[in-house]
């Protein structure tokens, strides 16, 4: 494969190994996969889902929404705070497919009732230690009123609870995740059993905590994204090893600085993202892979140290900087892949094939 | 005009201010303007320098050049260091444009040398200071050789001397900005004189230095770009105002969380990129701004904290967190305006207007 610009390379195989392991865990322990597409965001991928028997669909958008929609999905939970401007749409979906959207506010819920006759399911969201967005977990008061309102109108049916434990990113280690997740899903335990929610529907998804955890609890549903491909911040904090990882960018190297020990690449912040990640007490914009013939080898000593428009400088070891000429195509592990992938847009096999992104 | 979902809003007033500022500038300092297209990218904002007279831009890849040539632009310097697998595509534009190309190493211009006849002014690209790529500034003898051999093939003609003074990014302030690049002008001029290169071109382009400086000595052509739209990060080096600023996300607020005083909007990484910048120790993805009918209207007292793929987190002060509703659509001026425009791939103007990024 003759690669001349930045090009982001699929690992077919690791990503199917992926898939199948997460489908697996969730038949081991009885929960349903409604995988987040927002990682991959592509057509091609979600059929390798739909091989292992997936059947419903989580997105963050409802642009997402609409492009899987149009691929055949017809089971899908926007998992993003319902956006009242986008009530139009929204309910042109829902006449197309079985949509589920979240409700954490009752401003929301107020405009949907009083201006639509849209007809979804609803998961109420819960805030159980990410921070981000969801009613308070400890809000019982809020949450029993959400509920009691989504069930007091005819055209919304109440499903469930959704939460993102995207504290777990934070977490370092097995340990630490696991012990994360477990305390966010024994608050939300606690809240349901306590309002008598315990037979609706739960459904969590952060990459971590369904990657290392081995206890789910009263949870119905995982609906995780990132593990499709994984990536250096996953790695970082444990849910995968390198080996896991399933997305790398091929770019040529354009520049040798001896001096400073730089490599200079065609690959910048239009092509990874400006994700780092603190690695060692240094910035991290990527980790330097062996592309194989076939697939992503093994990591090698180099990692991005700073990223311009089209620039990326990585550093590496004295043995490689020697290696590594002008004109040679080296892999890059992304430190976050759903955003490397959002901003290539398209995706090549190791056989050469081009693979689609909304 | 409705937004439903994150829009990248251009100022055209503005940003037609900012294009007459740096052509007249330009004028009156006799340098010729070579403005940077990988800012905008696009074949509209490009027609707007037209008016002003422009001839000739710069770009950062094949791709942008490819995609202003089709745009009925012949002058194109390509800003990057020169990607020896990518010499068909170089070849085949040289072809329809008048092409420059940057040569900063040995290897490269070997390869140019044995393995095509393409016909190409080529610029050698300085390190004063940047350290990202060009040979050293201090280096008299590669830079010799360099222009020696650049010299001693037909179809290759040496134009002159590249600069990109990217240290001035990390300056703060006038002073320091205009200290920055006096120095490293200072530096290219004296090696000019010493190797006696006095008479070639000479090309530089940072925006904080373009927009700053009142000596530019020796300097025959100026490559700025980000100028055009301006953003936060420049305002905090000190290069422009806030009201200079021409970009501006319009993003609707999904969510409120009033114990932790935080807006959430839908407009994430995706959208703005992850670039941040520190303002009084504090990560800064964006600053908030009133949107008015016509344009992008003055800075408010609130900022985005941070960013996952969709969600924004916007602290703000008290007043105006009672005032931001859900379903209100907030302005946002990006950090990096660069990286915002890719990522968002197409603007609307103030009065409904779609236009185009490559």
């Amino acid at each position: 494969m003759d690669i001349i610009h930045p090009t982001l390379l699929i690992d077919e195989k690791r990503c199917r190994n992926n898939i199948s392991f997460m489908a697996k865990k969730a038949i081991d322990n009885k929960l349903l996969l409604k995988p987040h597409f927002k990682t991959h965001q592509s057509a091609v991928v979600g059929e390798w889902f739909r091989e292992e028997g997936i059947k419903g669909i989580t997105v963050s958008s409802i642009r997402m929404a609409e492009y899987f929609s149009d691929k055949g999905w017809d089971d899908i939970t926007i998992a993003f705070p319902c956006n009242i401007k986008a009530i139009q749409q929204l309910e042109s979906l829902s006449k197309r497919i079985n949509l589920t959207i979240l409700a954490e506010n009752e401003q929301t819920l107020k405009h949907l009732v009083e201006n639509t006759q849209i007809a979804v399911g609803v998961l109420v969201e819960l805030n159980a230690g990410g921070n981000r967005t969801g009613v308070e977990v400890e809000d019982y008061h809020a949450i029993r009123t959400l509920v009691d309102k989504i069930n007091g109108v005819a055209h919304l049916s109440f499903k469930g609870f959704y939460s993102h434990f995207g504290h777990t990113y934070n977490a370092r280690g097995e340990a630490e995740v696991i012990q994360r997740f477990r305390d966010s899903l024994r608050n939300i335990n606690l809240m349901r059993h306590e309002l008598r929610y315990a037979t609706t529907e739960l459904y969590i998804g952060d990459t971590p905590g369904c990657s290392l955890a081995t206890d789910f609890k009263d949870v119905t549903t995982i609906t995780p994204g990132n593990f499709v491909f994984y990536d250096v911040m996953q790695e970082t904090i444990g849910s995968c090893k390198a080996e896991n990882i399933a997305v790398a960018m091929a770019c040529p190297v354009v520049s040798k600085n001896a001096k400073r020990k730089e490599i200079i690449i065609h690959g910048g912040a239009v092509h990874f993202s400006k994700e780092s990640i603190l690695i060692e007490d240094k910035v991290n914009y990527g980790k330097l892979v062996q592309l194989k013939a076939d697939g992503i080898g093994t990591p090698l000593d180099g990692s991005l140290v700073a990223l311009s428009q089209e620039h990326g400088i990585l550093k590496v070891v004295d043995e490689l900087f020697e290696n590594i000429q002008i004109g040679t195509v080296v892999g890059i592990l992304p430190v976050h892949s759903c955003l490397t992938a959002d901003c290539m847009r398209g995706y090549k096999t190791f056989s050469g094939l081009e693979i689609d992104h909304v």
